[in-house]
């Protein structure tokens, strides 16, 4: 049995903390949480675990083999980086740092450690993302082209001064999973609102090789939730509708086909196809669960976690680069 | 009764051929277009009137008094020039011209000739953009914010290799009729279609006085049809959905409020709010019959039209601007 | 050539007579209408016809092979008995007649003359009926259990004083291409508006062989248009619904299976199937003008309508079983 | 504190159970249950609570205050008679009994020992229906003329044979509350699958006072999740979609009117009124707490509850009604 302690009981934490308890190889052991509300909550609800209010206590649980972390972004290096000082493996909350930099040394840190560190990318846990993986993986979409997400809704101005640090890590790290493609710079332009230094509604462009782009659409000020995703192929192209109760995948027989042959080099012949769609069968699973399940699986066989500290620091990569893109209204950032 | 002469009958042509030949005020009474099966079209629906095949016929017949443009934009400029030289009133497709100067010199040549130049912004004159209009100018929605735009089809690359002059015309001549503020830069970015120059794809942003923006999402690639328009207030924001057959534009008395007072000036407290939404009845007329209408009124009584030159110019200046900023990943273009 | 006249030229007659006109095997020569304003409208659009202002002038038109009958249904069964007793073939509008008896007089004498005998079920002829019937024929749906089509809108409450008569042949001769089971008896509930003798909603049930059932909801005081229309089968099952722009076609892989067996005679075991879904590509063609070709071709090759006086006759049955058990709030009536 | 007894605790027990744990005026005190299984689930959830596998060890705790019956509904009048006589208060699951004679003497009795009978309808308690009855209330909708609901998925065959007691006691109960007209007559008719006993798929009507109808379909055998309801009125019409995440609730300002002059007494005039929609704020509060708290309310007064014993022999008569039409093909059955 894999002890483990949540450093977060705020928003998600809770959903944490309850996928730890029902995992038959992890035992939720101890809490954290600076609000004594909230320790009140975890104590009616898991009864028989230590309750810490300073994540000192924690570190010094030696009973403790990991350490999940669920704390605002701005505390996330620190609480990480003293976790695997400590030998404890890192469940981190996404996005995994502020800065590049820190995401870098997380990830020398747990190597040079032996250290498991997994990222909550938890939509590449869904059943929706998981199909549509394993359709691109059977070639049915043909060649990549573009990723084009539009997420938007009434939204917390939280701790987060831009809606890019909230939203979009979803999109970022489901475009890693399923788009694995070098990238090689981002714009990002967005509005301020009523002049101060708040961006709640921004556009994201992330040139990837072989031309292959991905546009982003984030924001709180949107009267509607959308949760709409395109993915186009040169054979078929999908939408992800993750709004929807039922059919959130529809895969469509429809491209276009360029044509060149010599006579016509000028002359662009066009041709479209127009076919059947289907919506797979989709995993009605909770994507924390099958998450939780992996990392207990690393945990326990030293596997690589499938959003470990390299999907993570992508991520981070782009936030980070949009940020300097967004100051100079879109003028492109280059990605190493 | 004025008379007025038609160059170019391929796909939008015939629609302004019936309008123009309904309205009461206008007399169609020539067509003019290179293809001959095109012209037996037009005599079989338009038995009485003059079937040319060369523009100069038009310029030549005297009984002429407007002449019509909707002809590849290319030749835009070199017919407007010639129309308004030789004394006629001008009906000119979107966008108007490729170039900024040539739409500027057709404003001055027609200011100078005296003569009416109308740009068919067709959505400028729909019932549900009017009625957008008219709920702005009540002040229902408060201070707008912003405008964000997703126009996506399975699209034509027809003689354009960039889907911006195919489809963002529409959002930029709403956006003009909505939003008339002054446009600072323009940043847009977009894929390139297997490496040759065509761009079916692409992200507009308009920087706007005030913090306002404008995000125009247009794509030739996208296996279904959206056409999904937000326009946000400080008070209420809108939601225009142009492709449901009914319930077209939602009014949501939604938004979100920034207070801050001196204790506060480092802790943001925000307040949502949530009330009622509603979809006014939208006025069921055929667009192009509206405009003809107001281009009659115009020629008739000398008023300028709502969508002159000035409203194709600004069109045009975003056009080239976001051409520009395409080449460079997003750069900003200022606008002058 | 196959010369035809058409009578009545009100709200559907336009629509035949475009479509007579497009027929290459057609030639629509001569309208009746006995309204001066339409006949002015048939003039300018088919200048080269002979116009009527009564029946008998059609008749007495040597010319005329077919006659096609747009009137109300109260003139239906004298039009069309005259036209075939005048050796003519006929083509008449759906309801066919208002009573069984008229129903199958015209049958009679159509085989008598030797003379085609058309009704016009249009929706038989649509892409999206085709493909259902194509996926029932390739035994896709397994054994066909229901038919449930809601179909309702604000509506006219033209000359009709039922709903019934207005809406319900729609569905009727789709069930009767689509299900050809025998029909037992029907029962037909509605409401009557104000007390008065309309009924502007109605619910029909068609009991069927094998325990095969048929239910249609139609209304002309729905706030909203709604064209639903769910088939289900032992395998899989069907949701049409015409409504939509794309996608109109729905065939989900779901399913309830009853197994028995000895020791569970008792006990019920159910199961459940859900699998994937598919909209097929839709045939994007006008009904009207695979309709009218298909007319040609009988009248060309003396082949049998495949919605000839026989389908017509079992939509009039069904219709006044169902205005009879609604005076009767739902009591069956047998259809033989 | 008001100490309640829970006997159930399948499939909609826990939900009772937690919203009298969470009730500020309840004690939720013992749970009884036959499964071993489902004692022990409830043991982890309430550790405090007594329980027992035996109903009759409900009756003889003489701590309990209140008895609430969610078993099946065959067992309903035995246990709720059985609470009455120990003078225990009663919440019952509908429908409330199987019988019109077994919901009068639980009435009669309840009376009798001056005791609060409450038949759970949870529908009543949303918010959507909540602000429908309001909207009625304020005279909104005029008179009213219709209530028509579709209420069909692939459902469960569980120990009922016939969907009507599965799922028209939701319409029913929303019918009672927001159209407490006077019923006269029913007819329903529906399907047997495979010969035998089951009814899977039925519409039902119910004939009301003053011509005032309501129609309900109600499936097991629908591939798609429906919830969809019209309610029409002079003035305005709802539909009212409760699989909506949002606008579950829209008022049409549509209609049609009918209006009668002297002249026209054999010449109907119907106009029709298009004008906006709307969609109000619905509160969002669970359906059930809101019961659960008007349940203390009236055991704490003495108050009659909204849906008492009244409201639950309303149901119970339609769907005997039902039943015994629907063995006859639709043919009506009166209402006393």
């Amino acid at each position: 049995m894999i002890n483990i302690g949540l450093i977060g009981f705020g928003y998600w934490g809770p959903n944490l903390a309850r996928n730890f308890f029902l995992n038959p190889d992890l035992q939720l052991c101890a809490v954290c949480d600076a609000a004594a509300d909230r320790l009140e909550a975890v104590s009616c609800q898991y009864p028989d675990i230590n309750l810490y209010c300073d994540a000192d206590d924690i570190f010094s649980d030696s009973a403790i083999d990991v350490i999940a972390i669920a704390t605002p972004v701005s505390t996330h290096f620190e609480l990480a980086q003293k976790s695997l000082q400590s030998g404890r493996h890192v469940w981190i909350e996404k996005p995994m740092t502020q800065t590049v930099a820190h995401a870098e040394q997380l990830i020398e840190l747990a190597a040079r450690k032996n250290k498991v560190l997994m990222v909550d990318h938890t939509f590449v846990y869904t059943g929706a993302v998981r199909k549509i993986k394993d359709i691109i993986e059977q070639g049915d979409l043909g060649s990549l082209i573009y990723y084009d997400s539009t997420r938007v809704n009434l939204g917390l101005f939280q701790q987060d001064v831009n809606v890019i640090w909230d939203l979009a890590p979803h999109d970022l790290s489901i475009l890693g999973y399923l788009m694995p493609f070098e990238k090689q710079a981002v714009s990002a332009t967005g509005s301020h609102y009523y002049g101060n230094g708040i961006i709640p509604k921004s556009l994201v462009t992330i040139y990837m090789q072989d031309n292959i782009i991905a546009h982003i659409n984030v924001s709180w000020l949107a009267p509607v939730k959308i949760r709409q995703t395109l993915i186009g192929g040169s054979d078929k192209m999908i939408l992800y509708d993750d709004s929807q109760p039922s059919e959130k995948v529809k895969v469509y027989d429809k491209g276009v086909d360029l044509n060149f042959s010599k006579e016509e080099l000028y002359h662009l012949k066009v041709q479209y196809r127009v076919g059947d769609m289907y919506a797979p069968k989709i995993e009605d699973h909770e994507a924390l669960a099958l998450e939780t399940s992996h990392f207990a699986d690393c945990l326990l066989h030293g596997k690589e976690p499938l959003t470990g500290g390299q999907a993570g620091l992508e991520v981070v990569q782009v936030l980070v680069a949009s940020q300097q893109s967004l100051k100079n209204r879109g003028a492109p950032v280059k990605i190493n």
